[in-house]
């Protein structure tokens, strides 16, 4: 099997003076091949750049944020890489990986699992936070250390947690409804029990941004959090960006969190705001 | 069976401060259910606004100009209202109607089609420019008059033909790559035999923009046209925009052909150069 350095391009769009463009690659962390898709701005074609790094969604693949999210016009007047991951591993056939929407395939959660079947793939924290960032830095005109990290729902939860269990590794961090607490909601609960096994010995709060947050110690982060108001998720209290408030204002951990009136969950809603997301992280990698 | 002009919501997404929404109606002239989506940008909940009218290419429904084009953030600052109809009759199971990608389901290609067993229902023409017309005039705050329309690819050709067949129906025009001269080309070749007999007996030339320009005499039309070079369906002779712009020339008919180097055929490119058409038809719908 080959490197997870060595990258086979899927396919390469012109858009914006850029390429957005899409490669695979052997992973040897999931031990599986992934996709991965990544915007070039057309400033990476002379200079190191900035970079991005978007955590999509439960369901979701690379695609979605690609096609959906209309970032790329920003990332082009910014220039700065945007780089979108996959949601899990793909293609292992575990059983029960592909029983429902919310667990296995396209639900990964952004944890190292610890439990069987699971353990042995499952572990798209290490995936995205080291294997993926070195074959990204290893291709690409990166500017060294010029990092920041921002997702949606599940990913929202995936950025929030690869930036606190990893201090100074990313510039800053920001989110679009995350599961903010998730062992206090539905979704988080049966992920967890899944991948990291009982609450009382699986060390949930190890993934949980809200407990996170109560114990962070590193550089400087400020966390951007955006909820819709008209988020059916929210509503139903799979979010609670009011728990990760909570836990900010106590712990002085400095927090933005921004209600839109009558916005929901979609990409419609993310498309919005993605433009004010990468104008801020752009402010903040260029500190 | 309700009239063309009620409506009912289908989905409704906040966006750029105004809504995406989709609605189906019972369609007459089609004889069947039909979805469309409309962005309304903010300006339009205390104006009437201008509208512009997007047509989708082949194999494409209402969704694809929606959820891929990026198309709401200038409407939206723009204060115009787009329309992107669907791209065919729906649910008829005409026998062959999906037999292939480029006939039938999914590629109306915009005419009104006078050979059995298409007759019936395959009237695409007289949705888009007169039923769907009426109904959207109905049910929204549209400016008198303020209407224009584009497309791409086979939705183009729709563009094309629906303001050169109904001159001053809509202020201006302008066109994504294009089928430019359909009677030319493979795609066009075979959804006219289909829909309209032999060339002999056929009236193609009534459907082809290249063959209208000729014979064009309504009140002055810019044909805006947008090309990628590195579209394959251009350089598989498909679109054929120097024929169109040979025709302009020719007759007289004011035009602009804009190549972008390196761009393909995709949404990344129309998402890439939207924003430019939406502008050039707010200033062509204002003057």
């Amino acid at each position: 099997m080959s490197s997870p350095n060595d990258l086979t391009e899927i396919s390469s769009n012109k858009m914006f003076g850029g390429y957005q463009k899409v490669y695979s690659h052997n992973s040897n962390v999931l031990g599986c091949t992934m996709n991965f898709g990544i915007y070039l701005p057309p400033q990476a074609e002379e200079n190191k750049v900035p970079i991005i790094y978007w955590l999509s969604g439960l369901t979701c693949s690379e695609a979605n944020f690609i096609q959906k999210a209309g970032a790329q016009r920003y990332a082009s007047e910014q220039g700065v890489i945007l780089v979108a991951p996959d949601t899990s591993p793909r293609g292992l056939n575990i059983p029960g990986d592909s029983d429902s929407w919310d667990f296995g395939v396209g639900a990964g959660f952004y944890v190292d699992a610890t439990q069987k079947p699971w353990s042995d793939n499952y572990k798209m924290f290490s995936y995205i936070t080291k294997e993926l960032l070195e074959a990204v830095n290893k291709n690409f005109p990166v500017m060294e250390g010029k990092q920041s990290i921002m997702g949606h729902s599940m990913g929202g939860h995936g950025a929030l947690i690869c930036a606190l269990r990893n201090p100074g590794l990313y510039r800053s961090v920001s989110a679009f409804a995350p599961i903010s607490n998730p062992i206090e909601c539905p979704w988080g609960q049966k992920a967890f029990s899944g991948y990291l096994g009982p609450q009382e010995t699986g060390n949930w709060a190890d993934w949980d941004a809200t407990e996170l947050v109560r114990k962070y110690n590193g550089p400087p982060l400020i966390i951007f959090i955006d909820q819709g108001t008209s988020d059916q998720f929210y509503n139903e209290r799979q979010l609670l960006p009011e728990n990760l408030l909570a836990a900010c204002k106590q712990s002085n951990v400095p927090v933005i969190l921004k209600f839109r009136d009558h916005y929901d969950h979609s990409y419609f809603y993310i498309a919005t705001f993605i433009g004010e997301h990468i104008e801020y992280h752009v402010t903040q990698l260029n500190f």
